[in-house]
Parts: C-alpha cells; sequence; structure tokens
C-alpha cells in the first residue's frame, strides 16, 4: 500500500492469470492454451509485417482484419471491433455499455475477471447462482439489471447453452446490452454472431488466445450493431489509439484465412477431449459435459487441492479455483494426446496412493 | 449516440490520432514516426518469436524485457513497467495514481491525451498556460493538486526543460504523483530515469514508437519506485493480464540491445533536424528550438491551415491543431534529408503561390 495509489489502486482486488512457469518444464494444463502451433500461414504473415515499415504506427482501425473477419462472418465490417485480446475488449466492454446506476448480471461460477471489471469501474453487480447442475437458470437473468454479461461456453465449468436459450435471455433484456463471451466457442458450440443483426443489444465476444492457438498474439474481438461498436470505439480511442500491433493484425488475418488448419486442429482437440473423458470417469472422477478445450472435473474420494499439489510435484500444471462451490473441482486443459496420456498415468497413481 | 451506451460513452470526447493514410502514397511527416525502419536485430529476433510457441500466452510480468531495462538504465526490474504502448502506460497512470478530489495539473498546450484521460477517469484538471515562448512555468505547478503530468520534451512545443528545474517541481509535490512523459527524450534531452530512486513521487514515462523506431510494435514503459510500479500493476491486472505480446517483447528487448543502430538512427534526425531549421526560416517560419524528432513552426505572412492544406494537396503529410494559442502553428515530424528537400521545395512554392 503506497499513499500515492488511488482509491482504486488501494482497493482493487486484481486478476491473478494462472501460472506461467519460467524454470522448470511442465506439461501445461493450466490456462487453456492450445497444444498445436499456430497455421505455418501465420508465422509467414508476421515475418513480413515485421519487415514492413514497422516504425510506422498500426491501422488504428484495423480495417483490414476488420474486413477479414466481417467476411468470415458474414457481417458488416463496422459491426466488428478488435482488441488487444478479448480481455482488453471485456473491460472497454463493461466501460462502454454498464452504469453504475442498477446491478449488472452475470454468474456466481465464471470467468473471474468479470468481478474484478467491476470493481474497477464500480459497477454494482449482482451473482446470479448456477443451478445444481451448473447450469444457467434463465429466468434468473429476466430482472431489472444494468448490464449481462455470460460465457458461452461457461468457464471454468464447460457447460454450454443452447442458442434458444440464450436468445431468451436477450430478448427479455432489450433495455440492457447483453455480453456473450464466446472464448471457447469453437469446441463444439454454435456461435451468437450471425444474430447480431437481429438485436441491438447483443454483443458477441471472441478469441484468437484459444481454437486458433494464438495465446501469445493477444488478439481479441467483439461483434455487434453498429452503435455497439462505435461505443466500444469511443472508450478505445480514449485509451490507446492503436492497441494492436502491426505483427497481431497480420497474423490474426493469416489466422482466418487459413480455414483446413483450424478444422484440423480443433477437431483434434474434441477427440482427445471425447477419449480422454472414459478414463477419468473410470478413476473415480465426476467429468462434466465440455464443449470447451478444457474439463472441468471432482474425484469421488480425493480431493482437488491434493491432486492439483501432486500433479505440480509430477511436473503437470491444471487449475485449481479455492471457491465456496468449486473448491473440489479442478480445471484440466486438453492437451495432446501424449499429454494427457501421461496424465491419466500420474492421477492414477496419485489416486492409488492417496489411499494405500 | 445509442441508448446502450454508459454516461462515460456518451460524454466522452475521443482523442483523434494523426492520419493514417491508407490509399495515397504521402511523406508521412504527421504522426513523429521514424523515418528509418528498425534495426534488423529487432526483425530477426521477432522472426524467432514468431517461431516459438505462439500458442502459449506471454510472460504476463515481461520479466526479460523488465531486465534489460533495468540494466540499460541502471534500475532494479521492480522499478520498470511494461505496457501496450506509453499510451496506455498514461492511462493506467491516471488511473493507478490521481485521485477524483483535487485538480491535475497539464500545460494548456501539450499531447491532447491527457485531458481525454482526465475526462475518461472523471478527474478534475486544471490547464497550466505555457509562457509567451512555450516554456513551462514552474511556479505554476507547485500548487495544491492531485497529481502533475508534464512531458519533457513537451509536444507538440518541442520545447525541453532541464532536469534541475523538473527536479524543481518534482520536489515541491511530495504529496503527490508527477509524471514526466520522456516520449522524445532521445532526441537531444537528458531523462530523469537515473532519479527514480531519489524521488518516490516521481514515474517517468517512455515510448518505443519514436527513437527505436517502432511505432507498428506498440510497446511503452514507465520506471519509477517500486510502490508506484506496484501501482500500476495493479491496474493493469485488473484490466488485461497479458498486455504485451510474445513478439513485441522479443523485438523490444533487442531493440535495447543494438545500441550503435539507435545511437545512429538518432544522430541522423537530429543531424537532419539541425539541416532543415535554417532553410525554413529563411522561408519565413518562426521554428521553435526543438529537442524532438519535429519542429513547431510558424509563418509569418501564409496562415498554418492553408499549408497544412497546400502540403496535403502535394502529398505531404504535417500536423494542424486548430486550437487558440497554435491554430498558426504546424508541427513537422523530421523525415530524412531527402523527404525534407522536398518538403522545402513544396514549402517555397506554397508561400510564393499565396502571395502572387
Amino acid at each position: 500500500m503506497s499513499k500515492y495509489w488511488s482509491e482504486i489502486a488501494k482497493n482493487i482486488e486484481p486478476y491473478v492469470p494462472g501460472e506461467q512457469p519460467k524454470n522448470k518444464k511442465y506439461i501445461k494444463l493450466n490456462t487453456n492454451e492450445n497444444p498445436y502451433p499456430p497455421s505455418p500461414k501465420v508465422i509467414n504473415a508476421i515475418e513480413q509485417a515485421a519487415n514492413n515499415n514497422l516504425q510506422l504506427y498500426p491501422d488504428p482501425n484495423c480495417d483490414d482484419l476488420r474486413n477479414t473477419l466481417a467476411n468470415y462472418y458474414e457481417l458488416s465490417s463496422d459491426q466488428v471491433f478488435i482488441g488487444n485480446g478479448s480481455d482488453e475488449v471485456l473491460a472497454f466492454s463493461f466501460m462502454a455499455f454498464f452504469n453504475q446506476g442498477t446491478p449488472i448480471l452475470f454468474p456466481d461460477i465464471t470467468y473471474s475477471f468479470y468481478e474484478v471489471y467491476a470493481e474497477l469501474f464500480k459497477l454494482k453487480y449482482k451473482l446470479i447462482p448456477l443451478d445444481d447442475n451448473f447450469d444457467i437458470p434463465i429466468d434468473s437473468f429476466c430482472i431489472k439489471n444494468g448490464g449481462i454479461v455470460i460465457p458461452n461456453p461457461n468457464a471454468p465449468t464447460t457447460r454450454y447453452m443452447s442458442i434458444e436459450c440464450l436468445k431468451k435471455i436477450v430478448e427479455c433484456n432489450m433495455e440492457s446490452v447483453v455480453i456473450i463471451d464466446e472464448a471457447y466457442i469453437d469446441f463444439g458450440g454454435e456461435s451468437l454472431a450471425r444474430f447480431v443483426n437481429d438485436y441491438p443489444n447483443l454483443l458477441v465476444v471472441q478469441t484468437l488466445s484459444k481454437s486458433r492457438a494464438l495465446a501469445g498474439l493477444r488478439v481479441g474481438f467483439a461483434f455487434g450493431h453498429i452503435d455497439l461498436i462505435e461505443g466500444l470505439n469511443r472508450i478505445k480511442n480514449s485509451i490507446n489509439s492503436y492497441t494492436v500491433n502491426r505483427l497481431s493484425l497480420a497474423g490474426a488475418k493469416a489466422a482466418f484465412e487459413d480455414e483446413p488448419y483450424f478444422k484440423n486442429i480443433s477437431s483434434k482437440i474434441i477427440n482427445t477431449r471425447k477419449k480422454v473423458i472414459p478414463y477419468l470417469k473410470a478413476l473415480g472422477f465426476k467429468v462434466l459435459e465440455s464443449k470447451t478445450n478444457f474439463l472441468f472435473v471432482s474425484h469421488n474420494k480425493t480431493h482437488a487441492k491434493i491432486i492439483f499439489r501432486e500433479l505440480k510435484n509430477d511436473g503437470i500444471l491444471v487449475r485449481h479455483f479455492d471457491k465456496p462451490r468449486t473448491h473440489n473441482f479442478l480445471r484440466i486443459t486438453i492437451g495432446t494426446d501424449e499429454e494427457m496420456d501421461i496424465l491419466i498415468n500420474k492421477l492414477k497413481n496419485i489416486i492409488s496412493k492417496t489411499y494405500l
């Protein structure tokens, strides 16, 4: 604590990202990164951009990339916003659309950054409890509110909500903005992106960090009515005119131009997910049905905290959230088949060892 | 205006960056970019980083780059903060250190983003008028305040303030944070960076966009007491854990490891500046003494607005700020010798033409 800190800096409790180890080599199943590298075409595009006018500012409007995304999702480019990772897009969205009067709503078990944003921007908020299956109760989101943010699929629960259910939430909230955070949508879900023409209050947020294997590049984006995109631009242009650098713009564009590569790595991850679940169940794990690149699991005997610690000792990082309803769960990113084989073997040892 | 915008989004007047033309080829002397490309070692480092684990998140703490900068400026790495361009660093600083009670202070003629930040974060502010020579009046900054931000050299005025004068301002404000924005310090000024050990209230902000020829990479940084750096990290980690991507981290590090290249392009720009000034004066321009990579000039007969328009017609972009005290000035970035020769010739025509 310093006397030079503002009230905000003094009071905020910052988000804590998953560990990014430097000294020891781990199997990293803790931050939902893609186990596969990005498309070679992405690397090539970045190399070209590195050799082309890096002394000049990037296009502050990201026109070229916005056009690519608009074509890909069959929207117009003024329905697209680009940011420095979807976290930045979400932070700007909280500033652009949520007011301080009425509480904003999000699930009690969800991406923990939402609560940080609400605190940072001094927004009242109400946590909507997930039901006992960790599903999102639609009716609870149909109350007076100052805005809504829901991830689909939800993280860390992995649970997916149908388009029909989400549309109900959007429709019963025509006076406030509903943000659907689709960070994990490409692993089996269906995006709401094509419905932004139908709903002026719907903002769909996505990222290149997961299914596009570009967490190291930091690019996120949002789709919405042109008025919502303009609102986002007003905030962005009041903080940093150039949030996305030349290399990110070039790499992101190339990522959306190599569809076969994207389809291939996504289906590999979905197949690995399918394969690993029976093994986990056989070991005594409850595994929530997942449409993401990770699993949310709880063992019937050994506590998550112990498994977390033992796996770390064994060179495998997973994520444990020490919170009331989820302290006995682990979030495990889907790695390669080989990585998941090692995980299963280590888990086998840990489970049997803790019951000797 | 949309009913879905927050009060902030409705009321803010965003910053307008200099034009980044796409369709026509201009001589770009409007956004203070470096006319030279970055060091080949930077390009090489980026190419290597592009091929190395781009599917994984970057180091959220930027340890490697912070160490490089700490060594370069003879500080410890916990006195260094890295951001996505110095604009982001400045925005975070406003949030971290400035409170809403007492007005913050900055010059009436300065980087126009400061006013946008103050409005965005609902901070009271008082503009301190520059004197008639566009110099910063020290005593006016020694009044009760909620924080101070001063660029040195100042932009767009190009005027530089000595270390001694700045230290006086820092010393008479031990109860508030003084931010010195050194975006242009490498073109003839002396940095305050080495004094952050002496003053717990001093934050020095720099960028790679100007002297390091990396505007397209988006990297800025700040030096200060470890408590100030911790305050900045608290804000950053409440908005976006990973603001600087893997390519930027690698490129920025390489830029600080190629000192000969940096010295060479900086002295080329300083030499060009020296050479071009007499020509401008001979044409009837008043030229403020500059320690930056740009000039702030006013013609004794032809209005800046006319010259701006005519230069644009002639394929040269410069910057014109249509504000009370500066509407008859132009800000002209120092380009290559060849670009400045073309500029002088075009200006010769424009000046003579407007007096036919």
